[in-house]
């Protein structure tokens, strides 16, 4: 019973959310903004991701970071050291980011002045995949240390990415880690997305990553949306 | 509005989840049963520890492993491999397991034949520390791959752990993993957990582990409970 009310007004929640999301989506498109909805477990590498991305893109793209965490504001200091502007929302133990959230973050923030905005989620393979933020593209960061059955065990994150990016390849020569198997259990739940195979530790393969970024970026600059005022 | 909502409807479910877990701790007392909720992020080396664990203790302690997965059967399959007992519990999406779960699954289980029940549970460090499921000690598995910053980022996870169990040290030569700022981190949280430090893939630091273990199932062995008409 108690389960019953729970998942109906969950469905509330979530379709309260994706409403505020299609708003967020709309103002996106208007100020010509790509928006990146970053997700992985804990630990895949997210930040470092974004650290790099950063300084490659630096003096290129305008980007805004917003940093989700459950207690901390580290990943925001990270993103500062790396030159990069960012806002950390701080969730106080909620498992996933949601759109109001986002709002709150881009409160009084001059959109025309962005190229990008970047949001890095909790890290978190489940919840998170049911929030829509608003973003133009999904990115699911996988690493090669959690093992090759990661999309078969966690479909719903997979499922929905523009991106996956297999990150820490610098470390294959030290694992068993079956990239195939890796690339077949997407294949099972997404056909469509970027894949992208990197170390962001050593920068292998980050060209790609970069390229697909960029493309992106591209796309939404040149995007032909309704003014404003027509809302 | 909502959001109050569905916060007041989560105490009840976790509060009537707790009732619950009560009464199956009773009853896994009753039958001096070692019950182990092993906790990580996804890859971090849940059932590779268990798979290695079942075949030390093979034919010194009976071991039912319960697997929580989003939706495959694969982990019960692998534990069947390494010859263990195992019931899988496929939660459709739910990010955590519950008591009910565990109660659904030891139906019609003898738990007198058992020295120790393993739950393996869905890998997120966010969600299922909210949910007693009865056990007598929480395990909380984190790898030195996904970085120092772990219980600092996590602190709800580690903070109501028994033992954390530091993994894939094997990988340590090849990456900048700060060990100091991970265990001070888990100094911030919590300063009673045993802490072990081992790798899966070699072997070494798992008889640390292996102590650790056959402690809690000898103090459950030796457990004097109220016999079961009692209730």
């Amino acid at each position: 019973m108690s389960e019953v009310r729970i998942l109906e007004i969950t469905r509330n929640v979530v379709a309260r959310n994706d409403e505020l999301a299609q708003t967020l989506r709309t103002r996106f498109g208007e100020a010509r903004l790509a928006v990146f909805n970053l997700l992985s477990a804990p630990g895949s590498g997210k930040t470092t991701l974004l650290e790099r991305t950063l300084r490659e893109l630096h003096g290129r793209v305008r980007c805004l970071v917003i940093e989700g965490d459950l207690r901390t504001a580290r990943d925001a200091q990270r993103i500062a050291a790396a030159g990069g502007r960012a806002v950390q929302i701080v969730t106080h133990g909620t498992c996933h980011l949601e759109s109001r959230m986002i709002q709150g973050a881009i409160e009084g923030i001059d959109l025309r002045e962005l190229d990008a905005i970047i949001i890095e989620n909790v890290g978190n393979l489940v919840c998170p995949s049911s929030f829509d933020l608003g973003e133009s593209a999904r990115v699911v960061l996988a690493s090669v240390t959690e093992g090759e059955d990661k999309p078969a065990k966690y479909p719903f994150m997979f499922e929905k990415a523009s991106a996956i990016v297999l990150n820490k390849i610098d470390l294959l020569p030290h694992l068993s880690f079956d990239r195939k198997e890796f690339w077949d259990g997407v294949d099972c739940v997404n056909r469509s997305a970027t894949r992208v195979e990197l170390s962001c530790a050593t920068g292998e393969g980050f060209d790609g990553w970069i390229s697909w970024f960029m493309a992106k970026v591209s796309a939404a600059r040149g995007n032909e949306t309704a003014p404003a005022s027509k809302r």
